[in-house]
């Protein structure tokens, strides 16, 4: 699934390749390895970021058990070497979707940054709704970011 | 604002230099050099697409009107040279929004599929009221495509 010859820094390579072998596999156990402390979650629904790694870690693992058919599809790579775009599709409930994680890593190849965008409107609401009833107030706790 | 460094195909990046000078300058009078006549525009609203050239253009011209503060950020190259991720930020009455414009160009540089993602839910929301008041059952009315 990994472009291996986007132009992207080595650490941020390995870390891609880590991750995707995490979504092959739907085990985000190995996924503080590749997150900065002081990383921050951008949800799809709300505009503030929820910081910092296991704000992350908790949001990630919960929009797994969500997501029904998710597949990666097309990678895109930011000119600094340490940002990509990976596009994706997905189901939640009877609603086909399509997505980006939008993932910027440090120069340890570290995330920092992680923001995701849903369309259409109706798989969005219903992604909301879902996740609202998985956390509950669990994800709104953590400090916010921006 | 545009990355000339992103490995792109030279019709791709002269194509997102006009994109730009258009946005820059809010006029799209010149959208059709660079459109490919069965183009599809995916709104962050619906999932089906809406074919072709003039329904890209209607959708557009009409979300210009409706974005306040629009400006972009980051920019991120597929490896095939000829897509890209531009990251843009924007208002909507009261409402704050993040984006990305995801496009495809064919061979020539011409915009094969634009497609849209915004974030977070509320901003979406009113996005999709404003449009649905400017557009009424117009671009609902252009062909459906996947």
């Amino acid at each position: 699934m990994l472009k291996t010859d986007l132009p992207l820094n080595p650490a941020v390579l390995a870390s891609l390749r880590l991750w995707h072998q995490m979504i092959a596999t739907r085990d985000l156990s190995r996924l503080a390895e590749i997150t900065a402390p002081d990383a921050v979650f951008r949800s799809p629904t709300v505009l503030r970021g929820f910081e910092s790694a296991p704000a992350l870690a908790l949001a990630l693992q919960t929009v797994l058990t969500v997501f029904e058919d998710f597949s990666y599809h097309r990678e895109f790579a930011g000119d600094d070497g340490h940002s990509v775009v990976l596009e994706f599709s997905a189901r939640v409930g009877d609603k086909s979707l399509k997505g980006i994680d939008m993932i910027r890593f440090d120069a340890d190849g570290r995330i920092v940054d992680f923001e995701v965008m849903i369309r259409p409107l109706n798989a969005l609401q219903l992604l909301y709704a879902a996740m609202t009833e998985k956390l509950g107030p669990a994800l709104v706790a953590f400090k916010g970011k921006g």
